[in-house]
This record gives structure tokens, C-alpha cells and sequence, in this order.
């Protein structure tokens, strides 16, 4: 196992020192639990909180996504594992601003459990919760059993755009709706072509041969629906695209929003190869992009892959999409 | 040889392709070469104009940094190698606004044979060119012979502070002045857990063995100082932070910048662990650190390693480094 880290069980307790002296400015931790994160300028005062949570190992996810024009709280698990029901409930008390709190996570059971069971715990606290879940992996379950769906790097879509809808001072409802409007319009569909290993655990999440390539494998190690010799960048590119856009179905007319993500150890020029295949699908399929994100917005450490979300959008979805945000984990976006 | 490629032979320019279809409000092809990329809004009128090259598989080094408040123009060359005298005149004559350009490149011997070429063909058109050649890299060759130091991860410095010194209108002698003295102020030092590939060529660029790690490699795989067992993340923050320091050397009172930069496939939160030790290395030799950049800002494909830069920072370099600046190969920064 190669990795440039110290013990395998303060992994995670040492990445967060790490990045609170990189980054005082933006976060600090909550009081009450050390794998809480919080806004340096939480609670705002009058917004809805946007809190998410889950397994370390995936920056940005999840604790990247905190910042102005995002989220305003985060909880984090151990590597690939859910974060504690404690812990979201010190984010929630601290995020809190007196409009109530959503939260906004993807849909593994143990990341559920723990998010039900704090928001029951908030309610008795008098904090008004509601929850969306990102289930955007249209590998992991076919479209008749939406709910089953594992949430991947779509997330990214809904956190940026109900960040952005909470900015507006919309109410509780209102920033829930607009989360969920976003899951239901948005598809992912992911590659893996190497393992990562989870520090504490020591060896490979599994074995991939030297040729192959797994095709709608999860970011953990999920299995997906075919394992295949390794295949050229413009076929992985159309796999990936036209499962996407037949999901939906994204249709003639529509316009998108795509992210070509990086799951950490493919190059950033591969992922540049993938996106202009992808452009060119789209472009046959009539459907227009509007933006295009390039880069890692939702990594399994040291796997190499890649997956493509879209997103359709309307006119809300632009104007939230292009709004004012700021996190040092993310990379620079600009007004369309 | 697991990469999402197409024909290797084709790597560059479908990369290339790939980026202007992702972002091309940003970057437009010259007219002269296919290699050759510059700010959409090029060339600025009576800003001095700031051109950089070097080769592929290094993202965002070099293309990444032209934009707003960074450079103007690139010169692309093929995966590890230097990109022809002929782009960077072609680049040259699109960036320059009437104030003269500035070269400011990695010291590598072809770069710096074809832009002093290039330099030579421009004076023959009239365009007045200056060159700042950076070579930050503490363990390619001792502090008494800094002009055989390669140029790695610290050349983001330069380029951050050259473009907004640039943006202040400044002339070509200030502009290369300020570059100069950021590269005199740079020091930088890496280490590498495993190779890469080239795809034209199909096999790792050196061999090393599972327990084993590299001090001081360079970006391409040149020999390090030094082969050792893999060590722990302190002891390696330590290694990079204290040649750092001692090179230039780094003294109390002072107040730096700080880049831990990965490789490509070292996980940010190996990286945060990292800067953890070396936050505490630098405050303990009463380093201030001004400002901590975090990510990857000069790669090596899918190599595993990270690199610590240091800059000695006075009032001006800490005012153009919280100005302005856009590009969206790098991740978001905010004023300090």
C-alpha cells in the first residue's frame, strides 16, 4: 500500500487538521463532534443550511462542497463509511440559522440511517429538517427503481444549485424542491479501470486485470454491469453517453449541463479526450451544452476512472448554476 | 498500459480538442499552429503579454494558466517534450499587445533552445521579447549552481505574480523583474511513489519497487537524491519541508506561501496530511504562512508523489497574489 500518510486509523482526524491551517478562513469544526466541518461564518443568520455527510476518501466529496454559495455544514465518516448520526446533529445545531436545514446526501443505507436518525434527533430540538437524496448512478439499478440508485458525482449539481436556491432566502420547502428537481434531471454513468485501498484495510478494494475496465462500477468498488477488456476512449465515451442520455431520456432541444469527473488517478488530459467524444454525442443528439465541468468532483482516492453526469436544464437551473459560490477544493468557474 | 485513449499518437491534439470544446469562452487556437493556445479575448492591448510552454501530461502546467490575471499564451508540446520554436512565434504574434512579451518557462534544455529560438524570430518582427527561466527545484542541483535546477511545481508563483503584475500595466523590464524575483524566492522540493506513461511510447517511465519511494525525482522521473523504504507523511513533510527551508535559506520572521502539489495520483487527503506536518514545521522555525494552496498544480499524468514549494513573501508579491485571477484548469482561491 502506497500511501503518504502516517498512522492508518488517524487517516482522517490528520486530513482535517490538514486542512483547517490550510483553510481558517472557510472552515472550522463544530464544538461537539471533531468530524463535524461548519462555514467559518456559520450559522447565517435567516438562510436555509445545507448539510451533507458521508464516507472519507472521496474529496471534494463531501467536505469540499461547504462555502459560500454551497453548504453550510458537513459530517465525516471514516474512510467509504458513514459519517455518525452525533455528528450531523452538532453540524445541524451549528448550521442552523433559523430557516431550518436540508440535507442534501447520497443514497447509501448507512449514510440514511444515520441522516433519519439525526434529523429525528434535531426535531426534538426544535430544528425543522428535511432530506433530498442523490440517487444519480443509472448503472447501479435500472430507471423503474429510481430509489435504489446509488448517488455519485451528480451530487454536484444539486449541492451547487440548492446552494444557490438557499443564497436566495427561498424557505425550506423551496430549497428541498429545488434539490429534488435537480435529482430527478440528472444522470450519471461511471468507469473504473484500477482499485484504491482503504488505508485502515490494507490491500486493493478489488482485483481488475491489467486489460480490463469495469463498466458502472460505484465509487467504492461497487460492482457494475460489465467487465470488459479495456476499450478505446471515444467507445467508453458513447457507453457513457448514450446510457446517460437514453436514462432520462435527455431529448432533442434540451439543454445540459455536463460533468466529465475524474475518480483521481486518470489525468486530466484523458478526461479532455472523454469530453470532446461526449460534446460530439451530444451535439448528434441535438442537445446543446450549456456548461461544461471538467475535472475531480467526486474521487474514490487512488482509483483510475471516470464518469459523465448531466444534467438538463431551465432557466432556474441556469441562473443557479452560474451563480456566485466559493470553495478552495473546487475548481474556478465563471459566469456563462 | 491502462489510460482512456485513443490513438496515442493523437493524445495532444485530441486533448486539445477536448479543451476548447469545454471551455471556449477561455482559450482559442493560434492561427498558425495547432499547438499553440491563447486567452479568447488575446491579444490585451498595451498589457505586456506573458507566454509559457513545455510539454503534455503535466496539466495544468502550462496550458492551465493562461487566462485573466495569468498568462497569455501557450505552447503545447507532445507528452514530455518541448513544443517548437515555430508555436511560440505563432503564439507570440497573437498575444502581443504592443508592450513586449515575456517568456517564462521551466528550465528544461529544449524549452529553453526552441523559446530562445523563438525569441529570435520575434525581434525579427519587431516584437520586443524577454525571458525569466524558472528553476525551483532544490534537489536537481546544489544552491551554488541554481541556473542547472530543473523548473517544477513553483513556476505557478511566477506565473500567479508575473500575470498581475502584468494586469497592473506595468512594462516588460517590471513584469520580468517581478518574475525574476519570485523564481530567486522559490524553492521547491518533491517526491514520487510511482511512474507514469508515456502513450506513444506504452511502458512506465522508470521501475520502482512496491515498498519503495523516491526523494527529489523530477517531474519526467529524473533521478531523485535518494531511494528509499516508503516513509511515513511526517517524516517525508519533514525531508521536503526542511531543504526547502534551508536552501534559500528560509528564516524566522519571515512569511511565506505555501504549494503542497500532487503528482496526479496522490489523493487530496494524502496532501492535507502533508501540509499538516509542514504547517507545523514552519511555524516551529517561525515561518508565517501567508497564504496555503493545496492540489494539483503541476502533474505528471498518473504518477504518485507530491511536491512542497516555499515563496518568500514581501508586501508586493502578497498584493498580486490576492488579486484577481482566472482559469478553470486551477482550483478556486480567495483573497487573504
Amino acid at each position: 500500500m502506497k500511501k503518504l500518510m502516517n498512522d492508518p486509523l488517524q487517516f482522517v482526524d490528520e486530513t482535517i487538521s490538514g486542512i483547517l491551517k490550510a483553510y481558517p478562513f472557510h472552515l472550522r469544526l463544530t464544538k461537539e463532534s471533531p468530524r463535524g466541518l461548519v462555514r467559518a461564518d456559520a450559522p447565517v443568520k435567516g438562510k436555509v443550511a445545507i448539510c451533507t455527510g458521508g464516507g472519507s476518501g472521496h474529496i471534494p466529496l463531501f467536505l469540499g462542497y461547504v462555502g459560500p454559495g454551497l453548504l453550510d455544514g458537513v459530517s465525516i465518516g471514516n474512510v467509504f463509511a458513514s459519517p455518525s448520526a452525533d455528528t450531523m446533529l452538532a453540524v445541524t445545531k451549528e448550521v442552523n440559522g433559523g430557516a431550518g436545514v436540508l440535507y442534501l446526501f447520497g443514497n447509501y443505507s448507512g449514510d440514511t440511517m444515520n441522516f433519519e436518525m439525526a434529523a429525528e434527533m434535531a426535531s426534538m430540538e426544535d430544528i425543522p429538517v428535511q432530506s433530498s437524496v442523490a440517487a444519480d448512478d443509472v448503472a447501479s439499478a435500472p430507471a423503474s427503481q429510481k430509489e435504489r440508485r446509488r448517488g455519485i458525482a451528480g451530487i454536484f449539481f444539486a449541492y451547487k444549485i440548492a446552494g444557490a436556491k438557499a443564497d436566495t432566502m427561498a424557505n425550506l420547502d423551496e430549497v428541498k424542491a429545488a434539490a429534488d428537481r435537480v435529482i430527478a434531471n440528472t444522470c450519471t454513468m461511471g468507469v473504473a479501470l484500477s482499485p484504491c485501498t482503504i488505508p485502515a484495510v490494507g490491500k486493493p478494494n478489488f482485483t481488475i486485470a491489467e486489460d480490463e475496465m469495469e463498466i458502472g462500477m460505484g465509487i467504492h468498488g461497487e460492482p457494475g454491469i460489465e467487465r470488459t477488456k479495456l476499450k478505446k476512449a471515444d467507445e467508453v465515451a458513447a457507453i457513457m453517453a448514450e446510457r446517460v442520455i437514453n436514462d432520462l431520456p435527455f431529448k432533442s432541444g434540451d439543454e445540459a449541463a455536463m460533468l466529465m469527473n475524474g475518480l483521481g488517478a486518470t489525468p486530466p488530459e484523458e478526461l479532455f479526450i472523454l469530453s470532446s467524444k461526449v460534446h460530439d454525442i451530444l451535439k448528434a443528439h441535438g442537445i446543446k451544452v450549456y456548461k461544461t465541468f471538467v475535472g475531480e468532483y467526486a474521487t474514490s482516492m487512488e482509483m483510475a476512472g471516470a464518469s459523465l453526469s448531466l444534467l438538463r436544464l431551465d432557466d432556474e437551473f441556469k441562473k443557479l448554476l452560474d451563480a456566485p459560490a466559493f470553495s478552495p477544493f473546487l475548481p474556478q468557474w465563471r459566469k456563462s
